[in-house]
């Protein structure tokens, strides 16, 4: 390999030569106390607590770098872990990136998967402010999100009660159009694409619903069924969604014809977009919010119009048979 | 594969099998205010900031699961990023660990790795409190570590000044050594490679040297010149090792003596025995550490015996060519 090939891979430039990229002339949030470049950072947490979680996307997995730019997985797997926050009632308020890649990673790849951890972190208000770089024959982004509760109670998984609400922010199953439209080799149309390679996630939402009153709340991130059976579970509620209380895109409908595929299962079945999920006592919701059903007294399940949905797998186990 | 052999890999488990075996049982200390289990956990944070950091570890790169029992690697991974809090001079307060792995792994090793993590956080005083696990052709694990300051200032890698004295306290070396043995394709002596496989850092030296007034600190990693290379760039001083201050190790020279290395070199170039370094006022340095050498007015470096050291490769750079 000649010096000018390997200056353009991760070998060429280093460890530190990466990190170097990582951190130059990006610009800390205030809260931002010690940002990169020692041992451990050090970040606000104004009301004695932090939020912290960490989500794993791995090649060929969670993305494919031929259906995606490296820009957008690097949006996506800070998107995934951001939501999680704002799930929780809280504000991000900072993010740290574990990546493992190949030793002849071009670095524009890299560069890419950086730039959109950047460029998704200043969307919810944070930057990057530490992580590790290391060698690896798989391409795997382990990314942490901090937050503040900024002195609310965090919104769980098991608050909510019979008579309540069940109310949606955000959207649900156009990522998992846009997956189906790639795996069946197009590229268009661009929306449901779009939406499969970088998820908009309500993050100001999440805040908005614990505001509101919000008594349990999850990101929709393995399909909307599936993760309302945690809150079914932790809470020892019945969850029965409306079918119709959704607003049907126009382009997952167009999608769904196109491919043979009804769009309502897109909907109840498709992960990645990232939208909220809350109960409230009701039967007013906060602005944004759509009431796609009701929490009622019984064994702990998700209904959809009264009947368990059989229109497919109900969510997206990593590891299921 | 039938369904006994299934149950006894994640594919048989799933991910949410593993998740419940990865929290079922576990005590959480009180600064752990909402444990696994929901989109995020929330920590305390007394003094209103929090320390992060976030180190990976690769199969085949930084550990063999035929040199390492699956726990040691879990202890490893846990103490590397412990090690990182300690030496900000802090406390840890939380590990968060992004896992992944082939679908086909054994239970039993997925089971080591987490009671090593548990282990080694138990040993900090704390608990692993959230996490993600995904599927993936290579084995990662990255490892997330909070931690609290305790009021104090964070001591970083900035403020070592001429005149000061350099410290250490920890073993270096060892876990070389133990590397060298295990690569020559021997298993003994235990002292050496179980120092390879399960580091040993001192944690509580970390808010120690802060409490007596370190001026500058380090986790020893990638080696101590290569490490103490990072502070004289921050501190922009020069570090003068002085190799007759180190009370050099029986086993380390027998070992040397067995595979014609010598042991200096193991002290000064060895990582991943997570030594902490730093520099006081002096000339006292705290019970534990020992004086190692001085900071000197000059070009930023690190000199052993007033020389640059020459004896080989200066550290570890994880993608050197």
């Amino acid at each position: 390999m000649g010096d000018a090939e390997a200056e353009n891979t991760l070998a060429g430039i280093g460890e530190f030569g990466l990190i170097s990229r990582m951190t130059t002339g990006r610009v800390q949030p205030a809260g931002t106390l010690l940002g990169p470049g020692d041992d451990a950072a050090v970040v606000a947490a104004p009301d004695g607590r932090v939020v912290a979680c960490t989500d794993v996307l791995v090649e060929g997995v969670h993305f494919r770098l031929d259906w995606s730019a490296p820009d957008q997985v690097g949006r996506k797997a800070a998107a995934a872990n951001l939501a999680d926050v704002a799930a929780m009632g809280a504000v991000p308020t900072a993010l740290l990136v574990g990546l493992a890649c190949r030793k002849d990673t071009a670095v524009e790849t890299l560069t890419g998967l950086v730039d959109g951890l950047w460029a998704e972190a200043e969307l919810a208000g944070v930057g990057v402010v530490g992580g590790d770089v290391a060698s690896s024959p798989t391409l795997v982004l382990s990314v942490t999100a901090l937050g503040s509760l900024e002195g609310r109670e965090p919104v769980t998984r098991a608050g909510a009660r019979p008579g309540e609400v069940l109310a949606l922010c955000g959207r649900v199953g156009w990522s998992a159009a846009g997956l189906a439209v790639l795996a069946r080799g197009f590229r268009s149309p661009a929306a449901v694409v779009g939406a499969h390679r970088v998820p908009e996630p309500p993050y100001a939402a999440g805040p908005q619903a614990a505001l509101a009153g919000a008594t349990s709340m999850i990101d929709i991130s393995d399909g909307l069924i599936a993760d309302l059976g945690h809150v079914a579970r932790a809470s020892g509620v019945l969850l029965d969604v409306r079918s119709r209380a959704f607003d049907m895109p126009a382009r997952l409908v167009d999608v769904g014809a196109a491919l043979g595929v009804d769009p309502l299962h897109w909907l109840l079945t498709g992960g990645e977009d990232h939208a909220l999920a809350a109960t409230f006592p009701g039967p007013e919701v906060p602005d944004g919010w759509t009431t796609i059903g009701a929490v009622r007294r019984g064994e702990p399940a998700v209904l959809v119009d009264g009947r368990l949905y059989d229109g497919g797998p109900g969510g997206w186990d990593h590891f299921a048979r």
